[in-house]
């Protein structure tokens, strides 16, 4: 049984920028996760990626797989790209390298030059001679971002189909475990991303599965959640590792056990 | 800063090894974490290792960085090539490829044709055509799989130098948590290396770092531990993924749970 993996950024640009990666000194350790690495993409680096999306930060399961969006965000952009007909010719890149500590960590430091410069880079070498159909932004500091990049970026680039679309975590952030509000601000992110998908369908002009669009009801069906493809992750992973499961958790009884710890934990029936 | 990288298999032979490995139909899972997934190499596969290290399963922290002997053993052996004047030069694989469940579990799936085959896949491709100065294997089931392995390999190769050396965590396995014991195993163990030092450090014609031999002593020094290259792991992870401490732990309150479950805590002073 042949199974496929990522070869992760072994020819440059991406070589190079995955040795020269910002740390502490650019990315504070009050608003960042600095200690559990950088990470740095998901998807395609060989140019035959259509769309380009960019999210915020990682993860906890992230911090494992070392590939961005595998978790619950992760698997609600898998059904989003599938519903554009892509299960490969996507690439992904975060707002953030690190994962966000607190509230404001994030907005605090979109500014920052040095974080700005180093996302930049990245941007450059996904679009730089790629043959992209649109960009997609999860929320607004990756909005953020594809707005600053644009400013210098060259006519073609800035120009690509954009969509800013609701951040795939935005209801659980936004209700508090308040399960009504949950539900309620699901069906206005689905509407959000159902407008965004009416837009961006007729702009792929590639798409690995070509076919109508079918758009989102009220609640994310079963069908709505893909699973991360095996060609996205490094060789050998589990494939619960690829599950929507809430796998990888944050413990511990003080912030600072909290932030120093992974629990990993194989969902029941793996 | 440049942080180095192992870029892993991608080029063949090691490509279509790491595609197409065995599952839990070759290795039991009564017998073997089958669910942590594989982990299949560290170091250099490029042709340019000059000794190949044989171990015997991964441990819990390489369930994470995904490469083998990063660990507490991984530290020793570290030490071990350095004595050889290797910091580069080397390539490791394990007896098997998935950590082994209970305490007869390698021994009774050591002659299975299935996992024989495929660890011989990896030796004929880690031997042919290389530059190997001296094989190294760590323990009796290592050794098995070299002695299995030297049957139906090339002359030039099944003749090359050779130790098998007691395990780097053997003294820790014997001793049953009594720390008497473990000391005097320890101290047996660098008696065993030692030996196998003075037959091995003439035959590495091409050292990363020539000197003399600097033997062990009764117990280890700080410095026969050794932190694991950089190069060694994928893009990104933390330097303390890298360090000698116990970061990485089976827990749980039941045999079950302890084998569904990790727990990393970063180590203080990360």
């Amino acid at each position: 049984m042949a199974h496929e993996f990522d070869q992760g950024p072994i020819a440059e640009p991406f070589l190079t920028l995955v040795q020269d990666y910002p740390g502490a000194e650019t990315y504070p350790a009050s608003a960042f996760r600095v200690e559990w690495g950088p990470i740095f993409h998901r998807g395609r680096l060989d140019g035959s990626a259509r769309v380009l999306v960019i999210g915020q930060d990682p993860a906890a399961s992230e911090d494992i797989t070392r590939r961005i969006l595998v978790g619950g965000a992760g698997h609600r952009i898998q059904g989003f790209l599938a519903k554009l007909g892509l299960n490969r010719s996507y690439v992904m890149i975060n707002t953030f390298l690190y994962s966000v500590y607190g509230q404001q960590g994030g907005e605090q430091h979109k500014d920052d030059a040095a974080i700005v410069a180093y996302r930049d880079s990245w941007l450059t070498a996904l679009t730089r001679g790629a043959q992209l159909d649109a960009v997609i932004a999860l929320g607004q500091l990756a909005d953020d971002a594809w707005g600053k990049f644009k400013t210098q970026a060259d006519p073609g680039i800035a120009s690509l189909p954009y969509a800013h679309i609701t951040h795939p975590t935005e209801p659980e952030s936004s209700s508090g475990g308040n399960q009504q509000k949950l539900a309620q601000a699901i069906t206005a992110m689905l509407a959000n991303w159902n407008a965004a998908l009416q837009g961006l369908h007729p702009q792929i002009a590639h798409p690995d599965n070509p076919g109508p669009l079918e758009p989102y009801g009220e609640s994310f069906a079963p069908a709505d959640l893909v699973e991360i493809p095996e060609a996205d992750l490094p060789p050998g992973l589990p494939t619960w590792m690829r599950s929507p499961a809430a796998w990888a958790q944050r413990t511990g009884s003080t912030a600072a056990e909290k932030r120093a710890t992974i629990m990993i934990t194989i969902p029941a029936g793996s």
